[in-house]
């Protein structure tokens, strides 16, 4: 039989180079499992009300009254919604062309684009321009369209950390450009160290690729540090002495669980940093609504701010964003939410206010339970997250599991995590799926359980892991350095 | 200076290259215009809503509740929503992992997927597999992750009617591939005729082209017309014989202006043709909640059903979908109530077929009003709309007014829609954005406007038009044909 155009053997080669290990072998079998019925504890994915957080009040009672108008006109309004949440609605309505059943601007409604601007305005200190500003179906959709337009062929380069949040990786192969690797350095709570960045740099360029942009991602996935100021200087003049633009994943600046380095935006960084940096250097900076302590990851939310990138290529990415019409005009309306969320006065203020704190009150403890939870288990470490909302510690596997893997025909890492599923239900994600130094073996878990669960899954994490250390390791007295 | 990564002449070829006319020079010139004070009609997108349609309440009574569950125990729920939207509501939230904020399955709500394979299962007489429907966030997406797909190079080529909507030929522009064209005969009501899709194919394989797949829009966009039974068996036929996958856009199915030619599905047609078709003919077909009588644009939301893909290929689209993670959860919702409305005896059942018998009974009467009124301009010669939301004009331009074009350096049709722009505030779209015979030139309106506006609109173009070419028309006797 002839071979189909959509046969395999046939596709496009980059799509099925591309790997995406957040939903890959391990989620894939977690939901046969979970089919199967054993219960499975999903934490391959910072998807916060999967795992039982609960929306905030004011902005869902904000959209559903948007995605209900005809309920503003309803004399029994009142009863289930309060006041300000009424005005708001009605405020967000007027900025749309015709509801949340219309298509906005392809780069979003420009009511909320002024609202972003304004956010960043008060959160840096530093003016910016809404023109600049696009709302995208989540940040995800946003790294993709800059990454696309970035890239132009395989020896175009992109600098992105190691370990690195599977979708640069992932999109760099799908666009058919070349992934250029910097290590963060795990013994110094995965630091960025400029000296890595130069190495890299040297040796991409030894085999012919134009590096062209970097990736930075602040505070870390998996790796959870938070750049201090310095750091972002260092980085910013690198990427200037070496004509790079810059792209800041800052989809997690809410979550932070330290008091030492508060979020710092890279455009702030920048700003300060004064002429001539400050008006040449190319950055785009990226935030969601699916993060933070928001975690609205259903809606698909987010923007990406462009600092000094030229007119016309501002308006090509606004031509690539017009192909798929707009991004979705609730989660924008989530997005103008999210960056001016009720002030004291307000009647929702405290509830508001409360809501929030709670959670990010106790995704700090769970930050600490699960840390201290690795730490007390038979050759596991990890560092503290300092922000995000993952865990990402080393295991050390003994040279007995990593041969038992090579005869399974598995990676040492997705070995063990198959079988931390298989024997507690937990789903995590091999660190080989972000990347890890050659023999060094990671898993990455969010800290997204129900702070009440925490004991015992972290309980159920040890028993497993020192059972299955003991069955393999023939020295008990394998060091934890 | 050193020109820097994100310059324009930097950029991706590939992102230069593409074009979107809907959203083009025409539609950047209206947005100017409005900001400087002036009236503008849109007709230049299918955004039935910002001209007006105010949506189904039903939908958006579930919609509203699973964006606000705590509302289910609210005790006075019930003063403002009907029981069957809270029963709804409380059937969705059920489907989903975490209500609205969660990510869902890359591929969508399994739940949802399984109404939208029993939907298929009723309007075509053929069973579906839930697994082979993927959600998308709007149709456009799933058409880009095909084509993406499909497309490995610039010598792979896509067979696209022309005219077109320029989705198609912006995308394949963007992949690094070629559009193959296939003209669609005015003079035959835009019928597709098989000469010349094979003359185009023959044409492209002369030139080193492998036509890979072919798009077919039914109802047609710009164009309008409905595909029969048996020019759709046709085009199976041709498919099979040449080995191209099928791409059918039957986003407009619910759009169908006259009773000769009812909507019928391409797999509808494919399933009735028996061995070795049926079985082997790669289809995808697309649908959305965007269009029809619903126009919940904003709302991004559509799916995509495969068949005949084999399970290898099913996976690298789903691996490639989870990179974005999910899409957005409200639209999937949306999706699963267009498929599956309220039912005879439902509380809700009444209103929502007079409101939707109200929006399609509507449209059905504009779309002969404005065929009417372009037809009675002066060399001005319109198609009757069968179907979908667009009047497709021929306006045949006296040479004078080509020349004039020429000298101000646009096309004739730009040329013509950017006057009728300024002196009418109505924004078209020129036809060469959707490809047009050489020489020949149309513009593409929407059928949207209310209905009561309608007069006036078309009015307001008649006196535009005649006046316009009157200036330009040396020969008042210019023929119509």
């Amino acid at each position: 039989m002839t071979s189909k155009p959509l046969d395999y053997e046939n596709l496009n080669e980059n799509i099925k180079k591309c790997q995406y290990a957040v939903r890959g072998e391990l989620y894939l079998r977690a939901s046969e499992l979970q089919k199967e019925g054993k219960k499975i504890i999903f934490t391959n994915v910072g998807n916060p009300h999967a795992l039982g957080q609960k929306p905030l009040t004011f902005p869902r009672q904000v959209i559903a009254l948007c995605q209900a108008p005809f309920l503003l006109d309803d004399p029994n309004v009142g009863l289930i919604f309060p006041a300000d949440a009424i005005a708001r609605a009605k405020h967000y309505l007027g900025l749309t062309s015709g509801g949340l059943g219309a298509y906005s601007d392809s780069r979003g409604l420009p009511g909320i684009r002024k609202e972003v601007a304004e956010f960043i305005e008060r959160r840096d200190g530093y003016p910016t321009d809404p023109e600049l500003i696009f709302l995208t179906d989540g940040a995800s959709k946003g790294v993709m369209q800059i990454l696309n337009t970035t890239i132009r062929g395989a020896s175009d380069g992109i600098l992105v950390p190691v370990p690195q949040y599977p979708l640069y990786s992932a999109t760099i192969a799908l666009l058919g450009g070349s992934l250029v690797p910097y290590y963060l350095e795990e013994t110094a709570n995965w630091g960025l160290d400029v000296n890595n960045l130069r190495q890299s740099v040297a040796q991409a360029r030894s085999e012919g690729i134009t590096v062209r942009a970097m990736v930075i991602i602040n505070p870390g996935n998996p790796t959870g540090q938070c750049l201090s100021e310095s750091n972002l200087k260092e980085v910013l003049n690198f990427c200037y002495e070496n004509n790079l633009a810059l792209l800041a994943d800052e989809v997690y600046q809410q979550n932070i669980y330290q008091d030492e380095r508060p979020f710092i935006s890279a455009r702030k960084v920048l700003m300060g940093m004064g002429l001539p940096v400050s008006r040449e250097l190319q950055l785009v900076s990226f935030h969601t609504v699916s993060k933070g302590y928001w975690g609205e990851c259903g809606q698909r939310g987010g923007y990406f701010e462009m600092t000094n990138l030229p007119p016309k290529t501002v308006e090509e990415i606004y031509k690539v964003a017009s192909i798929s019409l707009s991004p979705n005009v609730p989660a924008q309306i989530f997005m103008g939410l999210m960056v001016n969320p009720p002030k004291p006065g307000d009647i929702s203020y405290d509830r508001f206010v409360k809501e929030s704190n709670g959670i990010l009150e106790s995704l700090r403890r769970r930050a600490q339970i699960m840390t201290d939870g690795f730490n007390s288990c038979r050759n596991v470490v990890c560092n503290f997250t300092e922000g995000a909302m993952y865990s990402f510690p080393q295991i050390r596997l003994p040279a007995k599991i990593i041969e038992a893997a090579k005869a399974a025909g598995k990676e040492p890492d997705v070995f063990y995590c198959l079988k931390l599923l298989e024997a507690t239900g937990i789903s995590t994600v091999p660190g080989s799926g972000f990347g890890q130094k050659p023999g060094v073996f990671h898993l990455r878990t969010t800290i997204l359980p129900a702070e009440e669960d925490m004991p015992e899954i972290m309980a159920s994490f040890k028993k497993f892991n020192d059972e299955f250390m003991d069955q393999y390791d023939e020295y008990a007295g394998y060091s934890r350095i």
